[in-house]
């Protein structure tokens, strides 16, 4: 079968590996499309990290090295289902959520899976990958979608990331009260989008024009800010009349963005970081937590955060179709994926297309 | 009357002033004792910092400048209240919450008056102080004890500062659960306290003995570690057989013990900074929070806590007699108080008698 193989930096081939086989308690699904996400593109642009394998040393649940099958931000059909498999029938369309966890540190024994601390990903660390005509997932990974559109149906893995941090935050639970996301690129979108569903007023501050029309258009964001033009802080006072927010969510990876949003919120506030911070950030933990009753939390993938996802997109709360800007063939995805995702603020998600 | 007054760096007076006078809304008291607190220490040594006002610069609130009557941890008895006040008597004990607050910034509309943009400290900012033999306070600041001995009521407001940090980080409602707290001194025992009243398993990181000891012998500490003998981390993971703990405090205002309690934690696990940090702390803010669902939180004084302070000693689940480990006369503030505290690490509190 055909499938996307990522061999290291810069290194992405598509070629002809073989089909697998269904086994007891697992599911075969023909993947339909794939985001690209941001990991990928680190990976594709820097070379391996872990969860990723390298050449030499496998993942520690996979057991495999590079290659392996790239893609976990996908959906597809069900093609066949292995002996013991319930709740699934071929024909299904489903969206897999592409953990490998190991089932007994002490993080997955309380049920906190996505901290496992020999963590992986389908589509980076091993076990196939959602850029090939054929995977086969454990049962628990696979959730099914109902009649929602297959390419929406590829964003519910970012969406579930979206949902874990605001759930995180105790967001879901703020009706009416105002939330600000710094960032607003395919993370910061859909946890503004997510923050919409529950009620909240939002305010998405991001530099580039071309994102903040996107979070407009989306509707989304009921404010934009372009923080290089204006204090954000100023702007979030006038728009609470002085309150200031009572959440924040940082979905850019910046220091200087986190003191942006620790300065937007209200007292008793709380920021939630969703970005990947790779450099220690300076934190003035008395003038901007201790002074304000302030809480600053952080949280990586989702764990049972799917099917909330599914249900947000099920009822009509969140509208993933603004969102896909692109779609490309397999084949494409070097040039029109990897390469194009560094330089256009107007792409959020890029489905490739496996048929 | 007599006074103990705040001049400025390495100068307090105890001197004659003139006695001040009930007013409507208002409760006249003899203050039996003074806690001495961290923020006197520093304010003796170091010299006036807000929210004290300097000698030229009056606090916006009180409208004072030095001197200012000393003193905020404090106990009295009732000797005559104003027109409209009700809910005391004359005789009564009480405790006083000695805030100043303006009433209508943003954190003062919406409860948080702790958090008020011009607050101040009775004792530190103006309008009287604890070490005299007479002050007259507002209705909103007086607590009354009932039969709680008057030497006890002094530690209330370093008790309330606990319990408004415990009740921040949710722990209030973790019984059975393991908390560690990072420093032994007064607001970190009392933590301990208040963690211990709730139920909850409490480990004292602490590298003095004779505050280890003291941790131990008052019964708030069931596990008492040296972090300088052994990474605090190890103990408590062999503590709670690999688990961690969902919860821990800082009660040291050192960046390594941040680290240390960081690292002590369980996926999902929160740290409450109590201690005031004045220096930057450095994190990592992906490894230590977003990678294992951490909670990073501060908050500062009290609100609405003083009633649950009172409430946990009457009923007898907290046992403020241990922490009170000497009692002077107001004359022998500087050399048995100030100067004692620098250096004795056994001293937890030292009460100072007005009478």
């Amino acid at each position: 079968m055909k499938a996307a193989r990522y061999y290291g930096k810069e290194d992405v081939r598509v070629e002809e590996i073989p089909e697998p086989e269904v086994r007891p308690g697992t599911v075969k699904i023909a993947p339909a499309f794939n985001g690209i996400c941001g990991s990928d593109l680190h990976l594709y642009h820097h070379g391996p990290i872990p969860p990723a394998p390298s050449a030499t040393e496998p993942h520690p649940l996979s057991g495999e090295t590079l290659p392996v099958v790239f893609g976990h931000e996908f959906s597809g059909v069900v093609e066949e289902v292995g002996e013991g498999v319930e709740g699934i029938a071929v024909g299904d369309r489903v969206a897999v959520e592409p953990f490998m966890v190991c089932g007994d540190c002490p993080a997955c024994r309380s049920g906190r899976y996505n901290l496992c601390a020999r963590m992986g990903f389908i589509g980076i660390s091993g076990r196939g990958g959602g850029l090939s005509e054929h995977i086969v997932v454990e049962r628990r990974w696979v959730h099914p979608v109902g009649d929602m559109p297959l390419d929406q149906a590829a964003l519910l893995e970012p969406l579930a990331v979206a949902v874990h941090a605001v759930r995180h935050a105790g967001a879901d639970r703020a009706a009416g009260q105002v939330a600000v996301v710094g960032g607003g690129g395919p993370i910061g979108l859909l946890t503004a989008a997510v923050l919409h569903a529950y009620g909240l007023r939002t305010i998405v501050s991001e530099v580039s024009e071309e994102r903040r029309r996107k979070a407009e258009e989306s509707g989304v964001a009921d404010l934009v800010v372009d923080p290089s033009k204006r204090p954000l802080a100023d702007a979030v006072r006038e728009a609470t009349d002085g309150a200031m927010a009572p959440f924040a969510f940082e979905a850019a990876g910046v220091g200087v963005v986190v003191d942006q949003l620790l300065d937007s919120l209200a007292p008793g506030g709380r920021l939630q970081v969703i970005a990947l911070h790779t450099e220690p950030y300076r934190l003035d933990i008395m003038g901007r937590l201790t002074l304000q009753d302030r809480v600053l939390s952080s949280c990586a993938g989702y764990a049972d955060d799917h099917p909330e996802a599914i249900r947000l997109v099920q009822q009509g709360l969140v509208d993933l179709a603004p969102f896909i800007t692109s779609r490309i063939a397999v084949e494409d995805i070097v040039e029109l994926g990897y390469q194009r995702l560094l330089h256009d603020r107007g792409e959020v998600k890029i489905l490739v297309s496996m048929r």
